[in-house]
């Protein structure tokens, strides 16, 4: 796809096209405040660039039936989300909805070029599958903070040997489309706005408790990204003075508290420590113990892993109270891998939000589970790059 | 002032000349993306509506010299701030400068109509003196949350009388003109972002530490008001589990350790418990203690008075580092009646964001004083009323 929309009519006639699916020039007349004669100058043009195509005939609404238009099926923009662990690659239509979708577990730690191969791979095996040729656009999450403009992680705490890599240029040139760069967590407020639990929220949280613990912010609709692209770096806020050492130097950190990694070392401490015997069962018979590990122990009533899900939750709750006190957000949607946890966790998280924060700011203020699971970033980063191309700058 | 612009050129067009003053119309042509004859009849109709009028010739580009236009000299914005002690009135002319100023002790508590016989006679005061003659517009701080379309607080704490008083409409049938209600914090914000420190800023925090606490949240140049218009709502995050009883209801809130109200009682149980000679003698002398007469007692080296604003600014420093990892602010300012306490404060301050926050989010974050004192408020207010007059909707 090298057309682009050549003003904000245009523009916003494709977003409406995407998140709506096929409408009829009378029903896109409705949409948008523009005379039937521009509007149709408008949906002429974008039929010329082939970014929009004739489809079915449109209900009748009086007159003679009309032709519906649509984003044209050939469009392809592919999600890809790098993990801390594993990665996560998916192609979709110009609506946005996933045609094929792979996760391997990768080590982000291998670095941007052992890690780049892997997506790779994945990708042609995806065209392989059929889904796609190639590419109108990608859009690509890392598991740290991201020089937005440029699409260079900086400084990531948890991705050696990737501070400064020109990821976008680098994918751009592999893939041969235009691509951009978001922190994992921003991708997945994006995700579950798209297509998710946050489909109407027009300011919301996103926590996203995974190897790490991150938060997306929106704000009126867009992704706040911080002055310096750092916004929503909630891991290292303090919930305990007297707290555990974390890796980055201080002391008492939620991440250090609970995330997918203090999970795990705590549940393999409980298990060698006989404090569990469930546990020590699971780590009898797989070597190592994850979330994952903590959550089918929980669901079979173990009350150590319970505990550690309650005292979890009770301090990312903390957290979370005081940044809907400062926020006063509408949604709070929690994601990632630990969400396995469930019931259990959001139950204690909730009772610290709605016990700490005024109740001006919780009268009013769902806490649910993000609905997207494993193609939450994905999804967002499909919509990332389609916001990108289906606008004027 | 029943003129408003009638498209977003003109509204571009008045706000220019609000902020930047006179100008030619080939500067305007600069700065407005509209071919000159496009801006000239732009322009015209703004000169037919009278709220804008020629004014001297511009410096000559070459040509012929032409006249520059500015914003008409008759126009006067009112900005009134209810702190929780004192209000402050204000009358600016077009360009939001404070042509006349009075301040005075109220007690909020008096309730909504004590206050605003008092307001509307600070307001008769100014016009006597001769700064207007009546008002275009006006904005209304006051010192809790406001559901800012209906401009009525909502369960402000300190306010007793005030929950669902019609601020808004009731100030309009007063003073004859569109008036627009929100939080003081708010203002203070933008004042500071109209005509103080944080004047090129987009992305800000504001603290104001009165006789409570607040933040006013500035995410791309507009104020963040939050789904229920409690955001910035920050004196009632937790910074002690074991911390004092607030009159929330929880234990350990900011605003319980930190603020006028709490500096004022540990000063004067200080004084009384023979902890400090110079806070002794100022309680004998005057009665009550105040953050004023803190702040005096640690310029005189008084080491209980210093402690106090040390141990203060830290943990309004651990709050703000919380808020800097998750927002990523360009700037954080500083402001309200304790900044008397200057810059032993910020620099205990200082200290805690510069330890607690990432690298990448503090690297490079100034966090000073605001600049306007007490007329930051009144300022965001006409801001706040201009803001609106000059846009269409």
């Amino acid at each position: 796809m090298t057309a682009r929309p050549s003003n904000a009519h245009q523009a916003r006639l494709l977003r409406l096209l995407r998140d709506g699916g096929p409408h009829s020039r009378a029903q896109l007349g409705d949409r948008v405040r523009l005379s039937r004669s521009k509007l149709g100058v408008e949906v002429d043009r974008l039929l010329e660039t082939g970014l929009v195509v004739m489809d079915g005939l449109a209900a009748s609404r009086g007159g003679r039936r009309s032709h519906t238009v649509r984003l044209s099926p050939q469009l392809r923009f592919l999600g890809v989300d790098i993990g801390a662990t594993s990665v996560d690659v998916a192609v979709t239509n110009a609506e946005l909805e996933v045609l094929g979708h792979l996760n391997e577990p990768v080590d982000v730690r291998q670095g941007p070029v052992a890690v780049f191969e892997r997506v790779l791979a994945m990708v042609d095996a995806l065209r392989d599958g059929g889904t796609a040729q190639g590419f109108d656009g990608a859009g690509i999450g890392v598991p740290g903070p991201v020089r937005f403009p440029e699409g260079v992680p900086v400084a990531p705490p948890i991705m050696p040997g990737w501070d400064g890599f020109p990821v976008r240029e680098a994918l751009g040139q592999e893939l041969g489309c235009p691509v951009l760069v978001d922190n994992d967590v921003n991708l997945m407020a994006l995700g579950e706005q798209q297509a998710g639990v946050a489909r109407s929220a027009r300011d919301f949280l996103c926590v996203k408790i995974g190897t790490g613990i991150g938060c997306g912010v929106v704000v009126g609709g867009e992704v706040h990204r911080g002055a310096t692209g750092s916004a929503g770096d909630i891991g290292h806020i303090q919930v305990d003075p007297q707290g555990r050492r974390c890796a980055c130097g201080n002391r008492g950190c939620l991440e250090a508290h609970f995330s997918g990694a203090a999970l795990a070392r705590d549940a393999s401490a409980a298990a060698r420590e006989g404090r569990s015997p469930e546990l020590a069962g699971r780590l009898a018979a797989s070597g190592e113990l994850t979330a994952v590990d903590v959550a089918a122990a929980a669901a079979a009533g173990d009350e150590f892993a319970l505990d550690l899900i309650r005292e979890g939750g009770a301090r990312t709750g903390q957290v979370i109270a005081t940044l809907v006190s400062f926020f006063n957000p509408g949604l709070v949607v929690i994601g990632g891998g630990v969400t396995g946890l469930g019931h259990t966790l959001l139950a204690s998280l909730r009772t610290q939000v709605y016990r700490r924060s005024l109740p001006l700011a919780t009268g009013n203020l769902p806490i649910v589970l993000g609905e997207l699971g494993q193609v939450a970033g994905v999804t967002g980063a499909a919509r990332l790059i389609s916001d990108h191309l289906f606008s004027v700058d």
